[in-house]
């Protein structure tokens, strides 16, 4: 790995930098959002969410334990979980970027403040949590399965990545650096043989080695992926795959346990296995994160079914009620899925990453980003309650957007996530660009060689399906390749040569581009029946409704007092169009209620036909208390 | 309530002891289990289970802590949770109950020696918890919601009370009186207004004060039971409607929260209810028990569908897979519906009793005594492991039968409940006597008026559907109820009068008995598909096979290989009797693999035709690692 010059990158800062993969990513100074679905949702991200965090963080105190702990004391007094910290760094982290998109003096300053905070309670030996380790707190690492301090200082060192690729190397990349060493002196080769029950060091490692090109950080996240697995962490009733240490990470099959903790583990160990050229290891998260999207990923790409640990189930263990399919394995699963794309270049990873923000990221949050779910069912029976402006909601986990969570991981995951999204977007290669996602962009960079490329990209995606690209930039001809989704049967593009067809699941390639070239493609965004696999016990007879890239559901608040879970809908017509949702038919009867629930045949229902309003998921419980399902009975 | 004498119960001793109501329960002198089904299972319970359970409560320090707690100091080294008092209670009870099954010297001197530390550990003042008040501990009631010190007193009573009506008022009723009098000395009408978070205080009460006849003890228990629902426990993360805190007792419409809290307070409800007069309290709690079980009630009479917090789900939520239904639920399903049995008459609580004895207790023991299931799942998808004998199971919940658990109420409930077991099976009237379980058996009992009658009941039930009565005692005639189970279609009796078909769901009536009348109910046995309600999303497209009051299921263990998940069933065919199981046939066929488990149509499977057999549910995990399914898609 090059040693990398600590000024800010050129690139203008991009969230995951490999030293070498099948794709270049673009940094926020090569891509900018500039409208659209996500633009507006970057907007009310940058106007309203950060500020919402940061007003929260210093209400529940959790900015003010690092003033505390400032002292060297621990004080009775300290406010909030053990991890939160982290949601200090993630709000950092987000500002980061947010400063990258869009520079901002106050919101600078803020910057700043809050690194100032954090740097004075570093001890003098590097070490960097407010809840351990001073007089009258618990000693450092002495709850390595749920102390969350190297996971904090994960978090940390991500927001110090976040800010030196922006920005250039400042104090934040120094007080990271020390927590770093600190670690590497603790947990290093000669030291204590553990892991942390939380991953996030590990990308968080490598990202500081790419940052720094200190090789140490690197071969410490090597040590952790390769610890992982071996039942160091204490025996929890959770059971040890919980914290994914059941089986080494490059043995295992598939993900289990903690959702978030295995997606932010397979996220580490792709970077160690790029970066050290591990092939093994890098097709053997490859091939877990296949088969967990094969038969342990919900239709809107949550993953997660379980509430009790916050855990992948056994495959095709995907009910609907209650999903869980936490907002924070969506974030994490963009995190791994671009990590593969860029490493492989497969377009199939891509797919996950729409799939999962257009209905899980933009599910989360609410229209005035001022409330989030943590959870994100696919079928809500009882209305969903409103949760008042300034309640904190208790623990984690279901119910209703809220504005905080006492564990509120979920808020400013989503907000670094959203802050940095055009990072996401566009890749280069030698020959040219690969446009991931469609949004309102403009792209311009440089090739490897040196020539300059660039395009406009326009579009109302996803509620129209028609994306125009012009290019805008190009020393000599260069290649765009414009991803085709899978679903996209019956795509055409047009192009100097015509329109043509083009097949879905495969990148449609434009060679010998020059300035001003158009290239319009037109994807199909009828509404579509989804069947599941058979061996998806829970939902069984039943069918979705996809339009594009985005699933539907029916909320109660379109069906005037009919029972959704009365409905069964007739699957010989397709659904039809119904602005960027759709209309289904079929017939509403409730079962003659009896004594027990189990008959040796059941009692006939009378029904009564009904047109079914579909909407977009993400459109979900923004119209008061309803109900809502996605998968619908099958008449 | 007329005072009662503290002498020992003439009847032997009877679990619940209404003052008024339809039927009258008969104590373990008049109704003796003496073979068959449920009589080897009480002799597992008397000579291993019992042995066993307090052979892990003095491993692990939990017997201990009342030798500890003598001293009038608290301990750093208290050993088990806030709540393990609470088992050795349990485990009093069981003793005391299995000595009114069977004598023993040396268990009699185990119960006074068990009596003599609890009472050490008293303070003066009456109140009884070895984790609590004293230097070191946590103040008492200090944490009314998980601090389960009134449940721990509660348990304490009930012990005190199986030991009073089985062998007369002994020092174990002085502590439960001295605790009970703390207990209404601090909760009374001008005292905290305060609700424990686990309920049980209530119902004991109430059999406290039917013990000893001190009104005082109901009335604190009515003002319980009158608090509840009205937020007094403070806000946590899982609701007041865990606690069942959210709606008053009277005004709720199902049962729902906590399932074992939610059906411990119901049956203190109904316990309330009978001995004030309150119709309105136990229609109330009637109906959200027929609510419950037409609506949140598995097929095995299993109730809590979720892991997160061993709550009732929502109204046919119910799946399969990862099917919490805790042992203890059923243990408390059975103590509500016995009171709702004996308050009505209604059988319909004799039928859920009889499913729950055998699809969810009779499930939870292993065959040797000595292991248990902590919850009941219906869908076993990846194979239980096997748990050594000296392994603690830590925490709760899921997983294979264990030894022990770090939470282990589920094994002492259930050895309670099997010492009494004898209790359930017959009630008395003015005019006789009423059957509600089949068991071999005898009765030996006197009526209101005081003519004896009698009985001797013999079956091999339910593995046969033959029932033998033949009248033992009878001054004069008198009429025999036979409960016919509702799906006992095609029953037929035999008497005097020869054999003649009675229709099921209702109790077949035989007047004008005998001695030597002997009288043949014939069920039927044949195995018979169960489809489920459709509103049980979970297990749609779905069927079940019972045989007589048994559930049966599939194992892996006799599939030789074939992927039950990939099973699909013919339900043209009726399934055929095979011993006390059934054989279905179908296909099986697992689906080709793809990459995303959700598309326009589904692939199609290639299936080889398949003969299944199926086994009594309570008898699955019994023959090595095995996978399981109860419900089973059709073809």
């Amino acid at each position: 790995m090059p040693s990398t010059p600590l000024g800010a990158d050129p690139t203008g800062g991009r969230p995951v930098v490999p030293s070498r993969g099948r794709r270049r990513p673009l940094g926020l100074a090569e891509v900018r959002i500039d409208g659209g679905f996500w633009g507006s949702r970057q907007a009310t991200n940058g106007g309203a969410t950060l500020e919402h965090a940061r007003a929260w963080m210093d209400k529940l105190g959790w900015t003010g334990n690092f003033t505390t702990a400032e002292t060297g004391h621990g004080s009775p007094d300290r406010r909030g979980r053990e991890f939160s910290d982290s949601e200090v760094y993630k709000l950092m982290e987000a500002v980061a970027w947010e400063l990258g998109r869009r520079p901002d003096a106050g919101r600078e300053a803020e910057l700043r403040e809050l690194t100032r905070a954090v740097r004075a309670a570093q001890a003098p030996d590097g070490y960097l949590h407010t809840a351990y380790g001073r007089p009258g707190q618990r000693p450092r690492y002495s709850d390595l399965a749920f102390g969350h301090e190297l996971y904090c200082t994960g978090h940390l060192v991500q927001a110090a990545v976040a800010r030196a690729r922006v920005a250039g190397a400042d104090e934040l990349l120094d007080v990271a650096r020390r927590a770093a060493d600190h670690v590497c002196d603790t947990f290093g080769p000669d030291g204590v043989w553990g892991v942390c029950g939380h991953p996030e060091i590990e990308p968080a490692l490598v990202e500081l080695a790419r940052v720094t090109g200190e090789q140490r950080y690197l071969e410490q996240a090597s040590l952790f992926v390769e610890r992982r697995g071996h039942r160091s962490i204490p025996q929890h009733h959770v059971g040890w795959a919980y914290f994914s240490d059941e089986q080494p990470v490059r043995a295992a099959r598939v993900l289990r346990g903690h959702a978030v903790r295995a997606l932010y583990l397979a996220s580490g160990a792709v970077d160690v296995a790029v970066e050290t050229g591990d092939d093994e290891l890098l097709e053997a998260v490859a091939a877990q994160f296949d088969r967990t999207l094969a038969r342990r990923t919900y239709l809107t790409g949550g993953m997660g079914a379980r509430h009790a640990d916050e855990a992948f189930g056994d495959d095709f263990v995907l009910p609907a009620d209650r999903a869980y399919a936490e907002t924070c394995a969506g974030v994490a699963a963009v995190m791994l899925a671009w990590r593969l794309l860029l490493a492989t270049g497969q377009p199939r990873y891509a797919d996950v990453i729409e799939r999962i923000l257009y209905n899980v990221v933009a599910t989360s949050v609410s229209d005035d980003g001022r409330s989030f779910f943590y959870a994100n069912t696919l079928h809500q029976r009882t209305p969903t309650p409103t949760v008042p402006a300034d309640r904190e909601q208790l623990g984690f986990g279901g119910g209703p957007r809220a504005p905080w969570f006492e564990v509120s991981c979920c808020l400013p995951n989503v907000a670094r996530l959203l802050a940095s999204l055009a990072g996401y977007l566009v890749t280069a290669d030698d020959g040219g660009l690969q446009v991931h996602q469609f949004a309102d962009a403009e792209v311009d960079t440089r090739l490897a060689d040196g020539r300059a490329v660039g395009l406009r990209m326009r579009t109302d995606y996803p509620a129209g399906g028609d994306v125009t690209v012009r290019v805008t930039a190009a020393d000599g001809p260069w290649t765009l390749a414009l991803r085709v989704p899978p679903w996209a049967a019956g795509a055409t593009v047009t192009d100097r040569a015509g329109r043509r067809s083009v097949p879905p699941g495969e990148p449609a390639l434009f060679p010998d581009l020059a300035v001003g070239d158009e290239i319009r493609l037109a994807l199909p965004m009828r509404p579509r029946w989804t069947v599941p696999d058979p061996r998806i016990d829970a939902v069984r007879g039943c069918v979705a409704v996809e339009r594009g890239p985005v699933v539907l559901c029916a909320e109660s608040v379109d069906q005037a007092g009919d029972d959704l879970d009365a409905l069964r809908v007739d699957t010989r017509t397709p659904p039809g169009p119904d602005g960027d949702g759709a209309t289904v038919t079929g017939g509403i009867g409730t079962p003659p209620d009896g004594p027990w629930p189990y008959a040796d045949e059941q009692p006939a229902t009378v029904t009564h036909p009904a047109a079914v309003r579909l909407v977009p998921y993400h459109r979900w419980a923004r119209r008061g208390p309803s109900t809502m399902r996605v998968w619908l009975p099958t008449a």
